[in-house]
């Protein structure tokens, strides 16, 4: 057997760029905490009880018996033609206006930050984000070696305004990272203000600007803003995703941008996964094509609408007043800060304790330097009941660890 | 539209990694040749009218009605774990006793490639390979700056007795890569011998050995040769696929290694794609437990077993004499050798006027340095009628060239 091999000193053959790598806190968490009486915010998870399961059966279905052949051969690196038409439709409702040609579909946005990493970073080159960001673009970049060069986020979002003392400072940006709708982990929608702002500072500074775009459908109140990419279509790249609308289980996203900067993403990607898989594609184009996904996000809205508002409401009740905690207007996230007395990571054994889970902040900062006093808490992927009484079991040890 | 924006200089962004990632060869033929009335010996694609398109539908519509909550979800970067049970139980039928923790599932071989690429490549570090090898593999490492040292191949496959030479030149190779059985794209199968010169020799030297070996399960003649796996297991990566034996369309594949390298594997996949698709795991998996991999690839043996004696018997009827060919023992793929008189490459632009296709040998060669009189045809692909008819026509064209 394998497993009484001697180790032949893997690490001492790893490229530099492994020092890096590192497994996400969030896989590892999810490993404990997937014990079945925790309550789990931790995870960043759909609620799976609203999968359109019985839609994808169908779709399956009729596309094996359709287009059998066509499904389970390969297919162009670029993605399923028809699903690019639909998505270059489907995306001129946000003000995105743009053609097939403009779009690369990947296996979930995380694909589409590995291979941008692939492109642009060089070894120790500036990537502005902020601080805290999305916890897999910090790993996809890290194995590129990546300096993250990161500015605050205020309730508006990120503070764009920093970055010109960033180039100042010598950094030369390869790409501005933006979460602009409903931030994970923050919650935060960058305002209108800022999104005009950060497009004249990246005029000004010749920058390109990633936005990164997985819970923009998500809204549960107000207007939606406007794209960056429509503000500055010349220079921004837009990625959006399956997984939070459909399902994740399928690995389905989608990247925008300039077809020169498209083309060299397809050579990235031919070598790293050839395509795309195509029985996927053809499905989640079947079940778009029958107008499936624009009620199915109406109706996931509502669910999640009401979670937030549990959850909000059950903060409200049960948890000492000092702790401020953001009001997303979307997303699956809220942001709790604590007082300094309590650190989220030792404070994650009273909760798993109590048996419910989160994510400690730190693991949301480039370098972990900083976050040691938020948290996030996911209320996507609990039944109602389930964040009351998360809730306020962690309220009994906020309050205890407070007293 | 998008299309009228300027182009602000996406390539001076771009990391200097990029100057080696080039669009594949074949696949921009492929392109070309899919005008209907090209018969193409240029892919590398299995013959879809085998496809299992009904045992498709049926485990889709099971693996949704019993456990559509699980198949369209998040899961782990290791891959589902029945089916990496599966496969380790499977692999132990060709001598590769392994644990299912010794399994990671990957999007098509490719992604194993690269991933591996990405732990084990410096810029500029040596990795050694045969001359020709697997184009994917050429673009997958070329994307971090593989300096190729290259062996030569013959009819005993890959020229091991050559590795010591590079060594001895000044390099340290990062790894050795392997495709053993039935070659691509030269059909050669490393002879038992050289199987145990290569573990000597990786021994003395203490080098990696990648085991690529998409194909090794469609033999058509003698027997199974030793995994390399089995003779090194300390120092060996196995990848498998089933793109070959169930379908490429959903991006399948995986590799075997020893545990601490699976951990270092699992990071690198966590930060390219998170994980491979839920769905088509399961789906695949639900097809394998039912017994129908098995009984399908001894239906696609006998299918490729004669498409293969046709277009050996069509190529000793139709061609010049003067025209060498490997007899490969299994696989997708023969190896002519031209006289000296014809170039592969500009000898497509005649066989294209013939309506047929291959590709020509330089696209399988590191820097492109050599295989200018062979060419790569592909027999899977096309029926006995038409390989008789395409094999005709390029004879045509080749006695035309040589008269």
């Amino acid at each position: 057997m394998i497993t009484e091999v001697e180790n032949i000193g893997w690490e001492d053959r790893m490229a530099s760029r492994t020092q890096r790598m590192k497994s996400s806190v969030i896989r590892e968490l999810l490993k404990l905490t997937m014990r079945p009486d925790i309550i789990s915010f931790a995870g960043g998870l759909p609620a799976p009880e609203f999968f359109p399961i019985r839609e994808f059966d169908e779709a399956c279905h009729h596309v094996l018996q359709t287009e059998g052949q066509v499904a389970l051969q390969y297919s162009p690196t670029e993605g399923y033609p028809p699903l690019k038409e639909f998505l270059a439709e489907y995306m001129s409702k946000y003000g995105i206006l743009v053609e097939p040609e403009n779009i690369l579909i990947v296996c979930g946005s995380q694909q589409g930050l590995d291979l941008l990493g692939k492109l642009f970073i060089e070894k120790d080159g500036c990537v502005v984000c902020s601080r805290p960001t999305y916890l897999g673009a910090l790993q996809a970049w890290n194995a590129y070696e990546a300096n993250f060069c990161s500015v605050d986020l205020d309730d508006q979002g990120m503070v764009v305004e920093q970055i010109p003392a960033i180039i100042k400072a010598g950094h030369t940006p390869r790409f501005v990272y933006v979460l602009p709708n409903f931030h994970n982990p923050a919650g935060t929608t960058l305002s209108e203000d800022r999104r005009n702002r950060l497009v004249e500072i990246a005029r000004e500074h010749d920058l390109v600007i990633i936005e990164d775009d997985p819970y923009g459908e998500l809204r549960y109140e107000g207007e939606d803003l406007t794209p960056i990419f429509r503000l500055a279509p010349e220079r921004t790249i837009y990625l959006s995703t399956f997984s939070k609308t459909l399902a994740p289980g399928i690995r389905l996203a989608w990247v925008v941008a300039p077809k020169p900067l498209i083309q060299r993403l397809v050579q990235a990607k031919q070598g790293a996964d050839l395509h795309t898989g195509t029985l996927v594609q053809m499905v989640a184009n079947d079940i778009c094509q029958r107008g499936i996904l624009k009620q199915h996000v109406k109706r996931l809205r509502k669910v999640y609408h009401a979670r937030r508002d549990t959850m909000l409401d059950a903060i409200e009740e049960h948890w000492p007043a000092e702790i401020s905690y953001t009001r997303p207007a979307g997303g699956l996230f809220l942001w709790p800060r604590m007082p300094e007395a309590i650190d989220t990571e030792e404070f994650l054994e009273r909760a798993v304790e109590e048996k419910v889970a989160y994510v400690p902040g730190f693991a949301f900062y480039p370098q972990g330097a900083g976050g040691h006093h938020a948290m996030r808490l996911n209320f996507s992927n609990a039944s109602e009941e389930m964040i009351n009484e998360g809730v306020y079991r962690m309220g009994v040890a906020l309050k205890r660890e407070l007293a």
